[in-house]
């Protein structure tokens, strides 16, 4: 007979999912009521415009996608390109890679536009092949580099992309709540996003917002859209307003209770408050991180303050050094990806995880760790380099 | 602002979600862990195993999508379809026409076999269909279909695509759990089926099976899959066993609690034990709705003991009845769908909500109310008739 799990109570200082409040496990846990019940209807009423607070736009398309990040991305592309359009995709980390086989997967051609890992999206480079390629349909970029922890210039790209009759999708898994996005000020068609970065909800669904321009392109598709469960003509009927609700999928309803609650939390400490708390964590955790003689990987410029990919010290086993984070502290922090592996250490401060404490018990872990394992550090220095740029 | 939201505590007996125990809503809120914690990867294998006792399979590739049964479904026919292969789909309801958009939107050739709605499919009409087109590559029917409450002999159309070299794809969303169902003594290739029906969890995950000729059909596509998310041959570098996962996606980790959760629940009280509580309750309920002169859509040896498609009385305001036993009762029971609308409720009795308080709580309701409205019933008979079943 299998046992009840029990998961050890961890701190998630990794690329998500982010440590997660109390408030939203406990709305989690809710009574479950059916998907066409009067009163989820108006719970999801509530949760569309708080979404579209925290996206900025007031867009009618504006909803969680019931599945995670990915499908959020595919329901993006699956229902924006068609065979043959062509589409510029920009990579400078995993996943603009993911876009590229987004785009194939659905008979879209992929224009490569490709940048150093760690790198930020170089605006000219973007320019240059639109002005080689006629006809582009689409712009598609990653807002916030989650395996890298680079933030490009999702403004400048849009305008980019207006200025040559250009869609754009734009990934903002880890930008939104965490960093200045502004999808309607910017320009944004089709945005996606996960719950598990900055909104410090349990990963599985993911919010998008499609501008009035994007819902006109997916109107008047020429051919069906290759998947039934993301045709989003189909999701509005039941997500699209009004009492009349028809259904199309059954809706994760305990997880949307959740997400209601996250939505809220944001919406009481407010937007900017908190992008500028993920910046004030960040600067702290940097601090201390510098103290102890470990570098950034992102030029200070483009570095998401809610993702830090830290240089790994000289000839540490950091596959030994995050698993003994998590066995002696019960800390987590994730590894380099694809071409970082082994490389750099991501370090999140995400949502209800970007806080003074886990900073701390991340400075103090990662110095004794490695110290234990005769890392070529600085020690005894951190914590007071974080608690000076709290004290400021 | 807008504030907090606590549902309303209902009592579940439509066709799905179902009445959640509070031991899987005390799972569900658990602390958020990392998808690539050894803890959460242990987990992943514990599921795995009850996964494959509840659907009696010991395929490898037996796991949860990340996302509600409508991806469930996807996910084996964005696989398993390749353009121009040509699929038999059975349609006795809403769901065999949902297969049909599946097919077609992947570029297979949907041939139909189709039976009224309420009525068994027919394997006479499949062997026809299989006499009449060559080179048949799957044949695709629903077990249970929710929207009518009938049940087809799986085992017997299984038998005929087996004939002629067809591979199966079937739904088991509502027969999971509450109907007997054995996925390799029938051999059936790729199923799917929900979380939210007889397993009593919350809806957004999938679970789906597919046997070794499936899998070998998948890795030898000639087309890429037209999905990057629902791709199996990527799920299951992070599903597919061993210590070391790839990523391919964040899992839905505190609904993987639940449902691990619900599963252990099954293993306790065995499989053979919930398919007879399902009759059982089924029994009685039908007694009193039978006493009370409310009679069954479908033929006594095809109903499903799990929902019950029941003829609403002539002259019921049907969804003043629904309304009313909302507000009085907070009781859902399920309208009928699409060519059902209007003619039946559907009244479910799936897995935690299976119990004898709710079939008392539904005949009571439902007689108090349709009563009060001047409905044609006979009254006082329904719960004496119920308690005759128990006492038996």
């Amino acid at each position: 007979m299998t046992n009840a799990f029990h998961p050890p109570v961890r701190t998630l200082m990794g690329p998500g999912p982010s440590d997660v409040s109390p408030r939203v496990l406990a709305a989690l846990a809710r009574p479950t009521i059916g998907h066409l019940d009067p009163e989820f209807i108006r719970m999801m009423d509530e949760i569309k415009g708080m979404l579209q607070y925290a996206f900025r736009t007031d867009s009618e398309l504006t909803m969680p996608v019931s599945a995670p990040g990915s499908a959020g991305m595919e329901a993006c592309f699956v229902n924006l390109v068609e065979p043959g359009d062509k589409v510029i995709v920009c990579q400078n980390g995993v996943f603009g890679g993911r876009m590229k086989e987004n785009v194939e997967r659905f008979g879209g051609v992929a224009i490569m536009v490709e940048d150093e890992w760690g790198k930020p999206v170089d605006p000219e480079k973007v320019k240059a092949a639109f002005e080689e390629h006629s006809d582009v349909k689409i712009l598609a970029f990653v807002h916030a580099e989650t395996s890298t922890g680079v933030m490009s210039d999702a403004k400048a790209l849009c305008q980019i992309a207006q200025d040559n009759d250009a869609l754009t999708i734009v990934d903002t898994v880890t930008s939104l709540g965490g960093s200045e996005l502004d999808v309607a000020g910017w320009g944004i068609d089709a945005v996606y996003s996960g719950t598990q970065k900055c909104l410090s909800c349990p990963p599985g669904i993911s919010p998008i917002s499609f501008s009035k321009k994007a819902v006109a392109v997916v109107e008047q598709r020429q051919s069906k859209t290759p998947s039934w469960f993301l045709d989003q003509k189909l999701v509005m009927g039941y997500w699209g307003g009004g009492a009349k609700r028809a259904y199309h999928h059954t809706a994760p309803v305990n997880s949307l209770y959740a997400f209601h609650e996250a939505l809220l939390m944001l919406e009481e400490e407010g937007l900017e408050n908190a992008w500028a708390r993920h910046q004030y964590h960040h600067n702290a955790l940097r601090a201390g991180l510098e103290a102890m003689g470990i570098g950034f990987l992102v030029e200070e410029a483009y570095r998401l303050p809610q993702l830090n990919s830290v240089m790994i010290p000289d000839g540490v086993d950091e596959a030994e050094v995050r698993s003994r984070l998590l066995q002696d502290y019960n800390l987590e922090i994730g590894a380099g990806l694809g071409a970082l592996a082994g490389k750099v250490w991501r370090i999140g401060l995400m949502g209800a995880a970007c806080n003074k404490k886990n900073v701390l018990l991340c400075l103090s872990a990662l110095e004794n760790t490695l110290a234990s394992m005769g890392a070529d550090i600085n020690t005894g220095k951190a914590i007071q380099a974080a608690e000076q740029v709290y004290a400021a």
